[in-house]
């Protein structure tokens, strides 16, 4: 390895030093790092994913899901996770979320001169815990360096692909359908900003991230009497939290949604810490949660099976898609009076993510 | 848009302002956003790639293939090209010198604070036309902002997504094969090295950068009499130039590399540069180039399908592979005499792409 415990520019210059980085601190960290005949062992130029046979013969309509996401998140270590952990959980709850199941991520690293090693390889093996606990492969990546004085911290992009019969979308909301959300919200959020400020309250909160592939695939397989998927829309709730997905989601579909404000998990400190600081719990990000309209005769089910799972123990149902306000979020408060909760704006806690 | 015409935090907050930015700067000037059901277009968690159901089933081992690069390319703008440019070509040519059809990439954008939109769209059109020359569609993407000080430039980052039959690897070399590098060397490298520094000589030196797809595909379907694939190994020579692809390949492949100094396509005012900076112009990136090794049999069929493409018509054999000294490449001067060319260490020119 490097004779100092650095990054230096060498280790983003393409030869014998960045080989040995990977060799190193890559390579050796990764658990499953092959989908298909070339895998990241190879060291090639990309690498390969079977397809699935199996799965697209039975599967008139396969179709490939690819998401990306880079992660800017600072500090790069907070409670309940790190930049490793949300970049990998980060791309795989979008596939989740489009219904597919995960092939294979990239990973892409952008690595400030001076960076520890010892960080960078406690980073790498977040990334590799999160993908052995769902079992996706990391079988392509590209590391470039830059003058500490042009970057402050690592930064590090995840792409994936994934494969569903038919993408669960977020235009798919229908009226009547029930909205669900999988946990306690804005844990995320609140987390990085205790640790960023320094705040001596709330010092035992954690980040939510968490890869949600298996807490969402059995929902997927729940449907209607009349053999239709229940599940009729879907979102992680990052940036922007949950207020955005939803107003997304309502505008997209052309419905209205209603949610109720006693129905929203939130932890106490959470409430009580944004109420503090002024912030709103629905604006802030999750990395470990999904925002779900279900036909209302499974949402039961669906229920079921969310609060079955450790990821989705404290799931609820917080409102119901109406015809009234198409495009609009209303929040009835636990005295009843209602207030539109908007698409947030500015940016309460900024390089969340 | 922004009332300045200058990248706010906002823009990366996952909230209105982000949407609009999206909206205009990106969705507006992509031509080509869809490969599937879900494309750019529904701004949803990730988008999907329809599977090619017609080559799946004439191709018993059609398998995916993915890649990934990061580009902090410094100036960004440069003669020949951008950082977007270069970003497209290098995700397309990784996937191509793996015999891999593009199929769709994705696009993670990190974006300092006030950073002109001006370049953004720049840098986008770029990015379109690239894409637009390949007929491949931008599918999904990702934008991230950080403080002015926390980052000197915008980061791009492509994922890209192929398929082939059987990939073509960078560890298939045989003995006998001939090594043909696919036009002008050092060009891209010098070409930055000259913008950055300002020199007055060799301004007129451009970027290669160029999506080869195109050039490669109909090498793919040449063959030998015994029906096998002529091209035997591939790879684009980037970071650490030719030398370290061929090193690689060489290693890989467990042979070894001799090749001429003389049959080296280096334009003379690269050469003249390179020797008065005390440069070796095998060890510049290129971003437009191919080192390809060839059945002997079918050299002069690849070298001539090479030269009917304008990306490739300074095409050249280059030089043979040996069973002697497996693992290392010769280099026989103009003079007869003869030198190991090393795998690169240092960073003759740092953020070369
Ligand atoms: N951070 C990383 N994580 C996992 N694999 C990596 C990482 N960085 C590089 N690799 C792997 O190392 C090999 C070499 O990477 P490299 O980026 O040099 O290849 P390239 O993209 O062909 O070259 P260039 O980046 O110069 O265009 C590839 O197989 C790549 O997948
Ligand atoms: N630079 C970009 N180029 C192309 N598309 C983009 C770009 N940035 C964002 N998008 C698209 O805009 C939509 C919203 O992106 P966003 O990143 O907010 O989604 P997300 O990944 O679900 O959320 P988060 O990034 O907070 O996890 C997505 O469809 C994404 O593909
Ligand atoms: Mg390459
Ligand atoms: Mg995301
Ligand atoms: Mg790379
Ligand atoms: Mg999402
Ligand atoms: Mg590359
Ligand atoms: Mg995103």
């Amino acid at each position: 390895m490097a004779k100092e415990n650095k990054i230096s520019m060498e280790h983003g210059a393409g030869g014998q030093q960045m080989q040995s980085l990977i060799g190193e601190i890559i390579l050796k960290n990764f658990t499953n790092t092959s989908a298909g005949s070339v895998g990241l062992d190879a060291l090639d130029d990309g690498a390969t994913i079977e397809l699935d046979r199996d799965f697209l013969n039975n599967n008139k309509k396969a179709e490939l899901v690819m998401t990306t996401d880079s992660h800017v998140v600072k500090p790069i270590f907070f409670p309940g996770g790190d930049i490793g952990k949300v970049a990998v959980c980060g791309a795989i709850n979008d596939l989740a979320v489009m219904g597919a199941r995960p092939l294979a991520v990239s990973s892409g690293m952008i690595i400030p001169e001076g960076f520890s090693i010892t960080d960078l390889e406690k980073v790498v093996h977040s990334m590799n815990d999160a993908l052995v606990e769902i079992g996706v492969p990391l079988i392509t990546g590209d590391t470039k360096t830059v003058e500490g004085t042009a970057l402050d911290s690592i930064i590090i992009n995840i792409a994936a692909i994934g494969i569903c019969d038919a993408p669960v979308r977020d235009c798919g909301l229908q009226i009547g359908d029930k909205m669900i959300v999988s946990g306690y919200i804005a844990d995320h959020g609140m987390a990085l900003l205790t640790k960023r400020e320094g705040f001596e309250f709330n010092s035992d909160l954690e980040s939510d991230t968490a890869p949600l592939w298996k807490m969402i695939e059995p929902l997927l397989a729940v449907q209607t009497q009349a053999g239709e998927r229940a599940v009729t829309a879907m979102k992680d709730p990052t940036r922007g939290g949950v207020a955005d997905s939803l107003n997304e989601m309502a505008q997209k579909s052309n419905v209205g949604i209603r949610i109720y404000e006693e129905k929203l998990p939130i932890r106490e400190a959470v409430f009580t810490s944004c109420e503090m600081l002024g912030l709103d719990p629905l604006e802030i990000a999750n990395e470990g949660k999904a925002v779900i309209g279900v036909r209302p005769e499974c949402a039961k089910a669906v229920l079921k099976l969310l609060k079955s799972h450790p990821y989705g123990k404290d799931a609820a149902i917080i409102g119901e898609v109406t015809e009234e306000k198409p495009g609009k979020v209303i929040l009835i408060s636990e005295l009843g009076s209602t207030r539109y909760v908007d698409v947030p704006t500015g940016d309460p806690i900024p390089r969340v993510c």
